[in-house]
């Protein structure tokens, strides 16, 4: 960037940097930059020598960011630039060969595809945790009667366990959600260059096997402006935490004096100093709490890349801010 | 209701009143009907001379309302009771069979299940359809060079096909987000009855194959609670809007002098009387600013249903027209 | 518009065309142009002939709009171009010097202004009401004891009369933001023509004074771009809404059997043919499930205007709809 | 808390737990902490000797907390319990007088009037300032002719100066709107206890001077329940983003090569590696895209609070996160 004759003006840098929120993708970024390196020499752009300095690096890298040893740099902007200055560090000048055939562009929409299938895995096995809970504990309950509320009138009698399944579906259905959200990160946007491909001649298809991206993204303009998976992650996320909300105020409900149905496990419940009789379902109200800043989040994406027009704008940098909480607040 | 002693009070009756949006659902509920009433006579519960009168009068009432000759009544707070009320008068005392093995919330859920299909099934069409429009563009554009942009600044030369197929790609995924939202739709909640089931031998898998339903929705308690179609409708409706702002907003960048990438259709645009050299591109600027009303209705339904007890509850009655804007402003 | 060689599409009339919702606009615009047409002959720009004889149309066509016998027409795209019409109907070819010094942006602009202003009054109007209601009702149970809630348990004991007067709080903290909306639109736009004000040696101040305004908007660019006082109105709303919200949550709650604090009067309740010992709460459902509405709303304009170049785009026609719905939501 | 036979799950816990943002509140709590015991001796309820050990043991938890040498405790659950924790450490048992005449719920809802009227406060100074600089570049730009657009089409010629003090109009508004915000923080919250007042003869008047409130909230029940401030805060920082992002956008607008009316500053732009000739404008595109995250935590908060039953509820611990990001955002 020697072009430019003026250093950045700290305030920018600090506005601009997303090193603050984009650790997170380090991982990826390795695992990226590793298939990459792989392809890269597997196709004769770089020596196998080279390569292999590099997956050293990398190795490395990975270890330093798993056990929180990584020296990060006040000049790193974003984990990006700070994986490949430390890599330079430790391998010297062929570091540098790794950013061939690749632009930023499309190595985070890569590591935002990567970040988002994994997430949405781990969420489908909470969903499978949490069903068989249902399922147990509607089979404990089998039989318990209780009243069927429409309106928040009682209307007719029914068992506990029918009204528990009732969230069993409920979850069931925000499994099919996230099982569609993986179907939408299932194409490498890596490739795609800046907006116009790559001048060499790449093999994506190993890549993408190597990573586990099933084909790769056939439009490369469109590969760098989509977040698609992105509002499709924290749509299923919105309905999820909708879900849970439900069941967070039933049990802030049942637990009143006046329902009565259920009694606050201790070690989930806290108390009032002043009112010793007292033990609140901050668990359950939380629970209920939390679901409008999911729906937030997808609000502010859908209005993020509102009348955006394509390829990539620093305005998408957002994406990833609005992702990383939905995703902590549904864990 | 003839417990209640005193007349329901006007506004309360103007306020719980849904007829002023939802007589839309006006032909799914005689559909509905017909199905019904022909699996009460094929069970047994009504008799065959039954079933033909109500399917005599159906017909008559779906001929009034196809043809804009159906008698409303200032009574009528609903179309389901609007549809009943006129039955009767079709066909005498036998209309109030129908609702025999019939609640409020199943048929309610049913007949929304019913609009959405159809109204995805319709967008899917519409997306076919744009997406050919795009296609047969970019083959007229094969070999235009364009610059292509990355924040808005001349990055790399591309041709305007790629650029335009970059769209298609997009709607390409919507068609799936609205693919998914079929099968959102296909357990039928009919049978559910409030919330408790209903007390007569009825064959759920005829009527759900009458109305092209796959399956019979499985827990009663959560079929009449569930909306998730149409959360599902309205965030793939919302995706789809704000990709459809993006080409608004390219269009109107792209007719402005200083672009002048393109020239607008007069048939497309509108003048000014103070300033005749004008030529505004209304539709594309309406294109852009259409999406926040979208993701916005999405957002409106997350709250209506965020902390709601299960099962119906009366403010579930905002689906309706949330859903309908969403839709109506999609076409 | 005579430079168009093309007619404009249906499709592109039907959705560019805004008289199915600002009709509603109608009657400010009648003020409106009464008052612009008594400056024109006040400074001369008119005679006093031309004057009496739009002030008489525009009489015919404010009794025509409020009688419901304005006679629309296919091709009046919104309600200023249709009083134009018709006014230029009844009064002949002198109906067209209304338009002098004046564009259609600061037309709108300032129509908006004063529909917001009548609206925001009339809501003060309203919560005037409803705080003297709760007045009155926290007098007759002023020491009606009943339990205090923290996190829906009970906490300590207080007085019903104590609970109802902190309603009677949040209304009035409404009223202010709402007097708070008032002070938004006492800028009169009109002056600012398109945007780079008018070439005629208008009197602002006299029209400002006619129309209720107490200053003139000080810069033409912002007075078209400004919506300020649309935003600020939604917010208010949705505050009140919100409000209007935890009212109608508490009133479901203390419904229900298990609470049994009060008994809903049957002129605001509905039933249930299956189940006919119940009572259903649906005015406070739906008390509750309007709020999100309201609020969608004003996230919806937020959308609309986020990163809308100055100064007026047809986007910002959306403007009405979402302020339109608010207010009737509310009301 | 020692009724409770089971200790708390850790998961609990840690979502539970708000420590990890609520330190923010830490300067306000000792701040009211301060003005507390000076009251409670005032009355006669603790003596001056205690009120002494207290507000020295209270400067030097402020130390700590302003020189980061606080030491937090894996045990602290909020920022109260840990200011109180390490007072008591400090100044021994007479620590825990502090607690006399207050509740958890009173004391937050204070420190959160309080966080608010700061930073409204703060962003007053900053709209001053952003003022100040449109009118020097409008000053400087006197006679700078450009062209001024509707629908993004040129429509009348007009200086450049006219078009920056637009945006001087809109963020004078906006002064005005956190000026609102600081007029709905004045209510003194402290000395509603948990909900119903407290059983001590306290001097709330006393508190509320040395703390800069002009009045005591005057309803008891209302006062713990009320986050309208907030509510208005976001509002007042989402229009107020949303101007920034039209700012933002025209900047982005301008810097195309297609307009080229302004050439961005080095120290504001980032540049690319595979293109060398290019300068993006990172800074106004963050600006633009950061309007959707306030109005999104506006509407987040609006979603919290819906339907919430009075007093306070767990679920209003969002309200911190929801504002401090929204106030980070602005800054």
């Amino acid at each position: 960037m020697s072009r430019f004759g003026e250093p950045q003006h700290p305030i920018f840098r600090q506005l601009n940097a997303s090193i603050g929120f984009d650790w997170r993708l380090g991982p990826y970024d390795v695992e990226q930059s590793r298939a990459h390196a792989t392809m890269l020499a597997a196709v004769g752009i770089i020596s196998d020598g080279d390569r292999d300095a590099l997956l050293g690096g990398l190795e490395r890298v990975e270890a330093e960011l798993g056990g929180g040893t990584f020296p990060f740099d006040p000049g790193d902007e974003d984990i990006h630039m700070a994986i490949e200055r430390r890599l330079t560090e430790i391998v010297g000048p062929v570091g540098g060969k790794l950013h061939t055939a690749r632009s930023r562009n499309d190595q985070v929409a890569t590591d935002m595809a990567m970040f988002t299938r994994a997430h949405a895995l781990q969420t489908l096995e909470k969903l499978q945790h949490l069903q068989s809970v249902l399922v147990q504990l509607a089979e404990r309950h089998e039989d318990w009667a209780m009243p069927g509320y429409t309106h928040l009138q009682r209307a007719q009698p029914v068992y506990l366990s029918h009204h528990l399944l009732a969230y069993f579906w409920m979850f069931r259905r925000d499994a099919r959600r996230f099982e569609f959200v993986l179907g939408s990160t299932l194409e490498l946007p890596l490739g795609a260059g800046a907006l116009a491909g790559v001048n060499f001649p790449t093999d994506r298809g190993l890549v993408a096997r190597e990573l586990g991206f099933t084909a790769v993204a056939p439009n490369s303009i469109d590969a760098v402006s989509n977040r698609d998976f992105v509002l499709d992650c924290l749509a299923a996320a919105a309905t999820c935490a909708t879900h849970l909300s439900r069941l967070g105020a039933e049990i802030v409900l049942w637990s009143s004096q006046e329902f009565g149905f259920c009694l606050l496990s201790d070690a989930w419940a806290s108390g009032s100093s002043i009112m010793p009789q007292k033990k609140n379902p901050d668990a359950a109200e939380l629970l209920r709490g939390k679901a409008p800043r999911v729906a937030a989040r997808l609000a502010a994406l859908h209005g993020v890349m509102h009348g955006l027009p394509l390829t990539y704008n620093k305005d998408m940098q957002e994406d990833k801010e609005h992702l990383f909480d939905a995703v902590d607040t549904l864990d």
